[in-house]
């Protein structure tokens, strides 16, 4: 046998992004190389290569000549059970050296965050590397220059989507604000009207739902490059995720560590944001930025910084991007979750009348400052225009012709299990702690869980009597909705009734 | 069966220090609580618990009552196959929302700080959540008073020695420098002269050796209190490893994450060394501070800051700190790894003509200075009698007795494999790079494999032939030779021979 060869043995162990190599603290390539557990290793087969971190077996798990993947590195590698394999030491990687600098204080160089962009992608970086990059990138710790020269490298390290059409597209919101899922409607706005929007979408990074997590109870989202190109074509539009096309696929593989973090940074947020629409091939972005105590942006002199700094990234990467900043006091729609944001967004595009007059609204101006922005004749009416054509129902069908297009049409669920939360007091509803809600969504199982999460029915100034339904928690299964009650018990301060 | 419960089974998986609990996926508790891959739960049997990550099987590896515990874990959690385990989601650590605070430019308090350590003892910071917490407090990111904080709560949440004797000594190192292994010699002379000196010594953080590594190739270093105790109490002083005592658990945990991002911050490592020394009961402290473009500390005015800060955090904790600043423009000894710097150790110890003569100097100045330092008589000549010690071999009989007291005596042996580095020109040495020799006998396998390494034979201003042997490398595997053979070939400006 050649030297560092051994056998492919498929071992069914699923350790989610994590590459893992098994490999016998007996076999001749350990004993030789002085491999040891967590050691880091490069796995080659097939033209393929990958990183991964070893796991030492003691046990009689594996023969001498075998050694076990993990679910998703058989799958990267793209070997089968007898495979011949070749392992060796991952050399030391430089472009570490650069964030133990910045750690000490220094600059990063737009050259310096590029090599770090590659080696994150060649999964070169463990997660205790990658939470290091991030954690010395969050706060304020980046400047102006280095959050464009990070964008850059983003930009740089994915592919790029070209159309034919000279005004191009996009949205995006700064979330933090449950239930504020007004990018399908105006995606289906905007492509009625004419114009190209390619939205790409990503799932929850600390949230209860991305767009991507609530597109995807109702049509496919894993659309690769071609399919987009052809969903935009014929309908202008596409609600896609982005993860599966690798539009910054470093960004992925960071968000992948933030979201364990629970921390999405301002720098890394803006590169992330600004990178994925470059790369969209987009010209016109109108970015969302909810203000209030417990939303992302709590200040209106953080929304004007952020503002700013998005207008002069946009800039130096070639965008044109305008900021509205919107209330960001509490949640927008009645749901919270993939399947129950999905739920209003259906019924708006519908034009239900119980549909949620909040997030209509917002999905309008949204739509129509993004009308205005590439109003080349100035009579700036976008809102109205907006609202014509959801209101006549060419935005719920041109939704519903993108679905088609994307591959699937499926209504969503609720989950099998549910528990109301009715109030104790008589008043009026004062302040809602929205990072509190989110949380409470989450622990109920969203958004692996699709169908769980909440339905919340008092917004601010409601009057409530003693006995009203303030919200209803949903779970799909019986631990994660005891799970979120649990954690209710702990926070009195959910909902402020004065 | 209970709700909850699994039969352990032994996988023989060996994932170092991180807890893995292998669950399948269809099993009744990985459907019921929305278990995934990387999910973090509490396994609990016999009244103990842990926090492991969980690793989903898809295979038929485990039965359907069963679940797969990591080598350590099993160790951890005391139990054995077919014992039943309990198992819970691990709820929500509050404390890391005080790591987000800091990333976010907050200030820690000590309470904090001492729940931050708590939960680390625990076990309930993943490798991910210790990698932000190291890179939010690393560079200057620490206050004076945030690291009197950590400093008191590492503290906090070990064991305390308690002596008899009101003075107790101790010294450190502030790393970087190869080779200069003076702790042994230094405890030798010292116990010699009477005084108590209960030195616990860590493993190597990002070096080729640390003093603990170096002792565990002549004598058993895995001393628990008890025996730490006898020790000192009938020899004067000890060279123990610390990790083995818990002196500073929450630390311990901590290095081990640093190691892998080879960080050592300011705050950190001050914080570090004296809640080790202030656990260890000691009252007087001399800290050596090797300065050198290419050691840890790289400015006289670094070192001077040091300095100060160790007197400050000292005082605050009721330590006696006294700081020496030595050159370290190069290596100490000849040997850089645990076996070739313990023969160094050994043949300073017993006066052999052709003993480094840089590292007795340094041992008997650092000797002195804590003689001087605990001199009630003010008559300051510690440096003399320090030599005395020494040089009329009572230091070695010292070191001996101290040593099988602890449980053993073994000669340090030499690696199979080796590789002698001549000189291509002729000159005279004027710049060694501490960093790439320390990287070089990293590489060979120090301190992982003890008698890897380096023995350096050109110290600085040294005149050099053409074929004169420069350095020979050490290794105990073929593969690892040739991997640091590999790097030689990628450093030119190792040494510089103008």
């Amino acid at each position: 046998m050649e030297q560092n060869q051994l056998k492919v043995k498929s071992l069914g162990i699923d350790t989610y992004r994590e590459n893992i190599i098994y490999m016998r603290s007996d076999c001749h390539i350990c004993t030789a190389e002085g491999f040891t557990a967590l050691t880091r290793v490069v796995v080659q087969a097939n033209g393929n290569d990958i990183v991964a971190t070893l796991n030492v077996i003691e046990s009689g798990l594996l023969q001498h000549d075998e050694a076990g993947l993990s679910v998703e590195a058989i799958k990267r590698l793209n070997v089968k059970e007898g495979d011949q394999i070749r392992i060796h030491h991952l050399k030391p990687v430089e472009s570490i050296a650069f964030v133990r600098g910045k750690m000490y204080g220094k600059t990063f160089t737009e050259k310096q965050l590029s090599e770090i962009m590659r080696d994150i992608i060649k999964g070169r970086y463990s997660n205790v590397e990658l939470a290091a990059f991030i954690t010395a990138c969050s706060g304020d710790n980046l400047s102006l220059d280095e959050i464009i020269s990070l964008t850059k490298a983003m930009i740089g390290a994915g592919h790029k989507l070209l159309w034919t059409r000279p005004i191009v597209l996009d949205k995006h919101c700064i979330g933090g604000l449950p239930g504020n899922r007004t990018t399908p409607i105006v995606v289906s706005i905007i492509a009625a009207a004419g114009y190209y929007i390619p939205k790409t979408s990503s799932r929850a990074i600390t949230s209860p739902a991305g767009t991507a997590d609530v597109m995807e109870v109702i049509t496919n989202i894993n659309l690769d490059l071609k399919h987009i190109k052809k969903v935009v074509e014929i309908q202008n539009g596409c609600l896609a995720w982005g993860g599966s096309i690798n539009l910054s696929p470093a960004d992925d593989i960071i968000i992948s560590v933030e979201k364990t973090l629970d921390v999405d940074s301002e720098g890394q947020m803006i590169a992330s944001v600004l990178s994925k629409k470059a790369a969209a091939g987009s010209t016109h972005v109108v970015i969302d930025i909810p203000v209030g105590e417990t939303a992302k942006v709590r200040t209106q002199e953080d929304a004007k910084r952020l503002e700013h700094n998005f207008k002069v990234v946009g800039e130096a990467v070639g965008l044109n991007v305008k900021s509205i900043v919107t209330d960001g006091t509490q949640p927008v729609g009645v749901g919270i979750g993939p399947s129950l944001e999905a739920m209003d967004v259906l019924s708006v595009l519908q034009n239900e009348p119980n549909a949620p007059r909040e997030l209509k609204l917002r999905a309008v101006t949204l739509a129509g400052a993004m009308l205005d922005l590439v109003d080349s004749e100035h009579n700036m009416d976008g809102f109205g225009k907006a609202l014509h054509i959801l209101e006549r129902g060419d935005a719920f069908e041109k939704f519903k012709s993108i679905c088609v297009a994307q591959g699937a049409w499926k209504e969503p669920k609720l989950a099998q299990y549910s528990f109301d939360v009715k109030s104790l007091h008589e008043g009026v509803v004062t302040i809602i702690n929205n990072r509190q809600l989110s949380k409470l969504a989450k622990l109920a199982g969203a958004p692996r869980s699709p169908s769980a999460g909440l339905q919340f029915f008092a917004p601010l100034h409601t009057k409530i009597s003693t006995g009203d339904l303030l919200f209803r928690i949903w779970a799909e299964t019986k631990g994660e909705l005891e799970y979120a009650k649990e954690y209710l018990d702990t926070i009195p301060h959910l909902i402020t009734i004065g």
